[in-house]
């Protein structure tokens, strides 16, 4: 099952010529999130070929500018374009005012339904839920109510094995009750227990979205195990004492919680426009993980 | 004195990877004014190399997004640049609340003095006024309050006639003099009539903007003799129907207004996104006024 992270903007604060402020897509089993939309993040998805139309939950983490201004836009277009579905934002509730403000003043009336989500910025929090995925909320610590989202894989049913159907020629209707736990009597009257004809499912899997947020260890029992975590790294660590004042993280504070929190990989992104060579952020953080990579406009992630 | 508008969108509606919806820089003395402000505009004026410090007066025609959308990004970017110096944005009176709102969210205090200017958008009145220049609104036809923009120099002093100071040894302190009208004795005491030392000012040039409309012939005695129009010409004239339902206009209408007002050139824009070979819109255009160019991104025109 599909499970992959596009990076729409490696950027903080504002958008330069090649990188944009933060914006992620998120694919999992071809449902497709939109985690932050800084200005400019349609034309980034119109970059990878992504119909706009195909995503209906935005998550918006916190009202800095770099982090949503491409939101109303994207809104607007979706009308445009002729939508006619729902679009569920997720964000901190001065969202939705600021949004129908703008709407208010072009007399727009959207013709498909806007579900807003008024976020609890304090609590991590279930707040999507599919058969596939929940989204949880994690509290991050920055100048403004701020959360990072938790994307986490359900538990998938037992899967049978490869081969066991046309061994045991077994009927499509006993695929689902086999899977779901029930042992098979073949034809000639002959008992399969589950264990035989099936296997453990996948393990599921996890991908964890930190921005903005200062050094934070609460974050870390949150995201522990993560498969991806991204974590803001606007400073190398010479800047600390700047990072800790605008309540941003380094690249030895963002390895740090990787490396506590046990993950799998990281992604560091949300690079202060100070720096134009971004290796000497990679370089830093691998002293402390070594399997982390530059996000990157563009760069895809598969779990 | 220079005088040259800088195409940054030539698109309608919404964003695309190869055409921006509208803004104009216009620069005139080397004061750089900035007309409508849409997503990815400072962007855009990144790509041409000018520092966005650089602009003081934004104008924005009216609160359809894809005129205005960009100006928030564009004053926070400001602000997180370091700059001090006043900005002052002319528009529609709702357009204070809609930045105000978003500044609260993210809890920002500007380092510099935004002076807003609510527009009276039903008549034609001086807005801006410097030592060379004055700009004033355009009413337009649209389905919400819109005003264009009028660009007019003023009429400049008397010129000396090259090579006279040298000839008559004119002293410095006779200049200025001699440039509001008076005659010259020179130092053999002959006199020298103002009309043999000068020659007439340059005549004053226009830039008339005209972004949304439809096709509204009171616009023609306001921008009559312009050096240079742009007029929104969204779709071809086979969408005569559609355009004035929307109240945008087709490339026949750009036409006649430009003949009817007897402009000396035409810049077409604002272009449907139903058209992605735009030259069938100039040909069009031309039929009923030849000298017609196509708005591009990028593209600069010189007065």
């Amino acid at each position: 099952m599909i499970f992959k992270v596009t990076i729409l903007g490696s950027n903080s604060a504002i958008p330069t010529v090649k990188r944009n402020p933060t914006a992620q897509l998120v694919n999992h089993n071809e449902r497709l999130f939109l985690v932050d939309c800084a200005e400019g993040t349609q034309v980034q998805l119109r970059k990878i070929k992504i119909r706009i139309q195909r995503v209906s939950n935005i998550f918006i983490s916190h009202l800095h500018g770099d982090h949503f201004f491409g939101l109303i836009g994207l809104i607007s277009s979706m009308h445009l374009l002729g939508r006619n579905k729902p679009l569920n934002i997720y964000g901190p509730a001065q969202l939705e005012d600021i949004l129908k403000i703008q709407l208010d003043a072009s007399e727009t009336k959207l013709n498909y339904e806007l579900i807003f989500h008024p976020l609890n910025m304090e609590d991590e929090l279930v707040i999507y839920e599919d058969e596939k995925l929940t989204i949880s909320t994690i509290p991050m610590n920055h100048s403004i109510p701020t959360v990072g989202f938790m994307f986490r894989e359900k538990l998938g049913k037992r899967r049978l094995i490869r081969g066991k159907i046309a061994e045991l020629n077994i009927p499509v209707q006993n695929i689902l009750p086999i899977k779901n736990g029930a042992d098979f009597i073949d034809e000639n009257g002959v008992l399969h227990k589950n264990s035989e004809v099936t296997e453990n499912p996948l393990v599921p899997r996890t991908y964890a979205f930190c921005s903005d947020t200062s050094y934070y260890e609460p974050t870390i029992p949150i995201v522990a195990g993560a498969d991806l975590l991204y974590h803001e790294t606007t400073f190398m660590h010479d800047m600390a004492k700047a990072a800790a004042d605008k309540l941003h993280s380094t690249t030895i504070e963002a390895g740090t919680i990787a490396k506590k929190a046990n993950v799998k990989k990281l992604i560091i992104g949300h690079f202060s426009m100070r720096y134009d060579i971004l290796d000497h952020l990679l370089d830093e953080t691998k002293t402390v993980f070594s399997n982390t990579e530059l996000a990157k406009d563009g760069k895809v992630f598969e779990l």
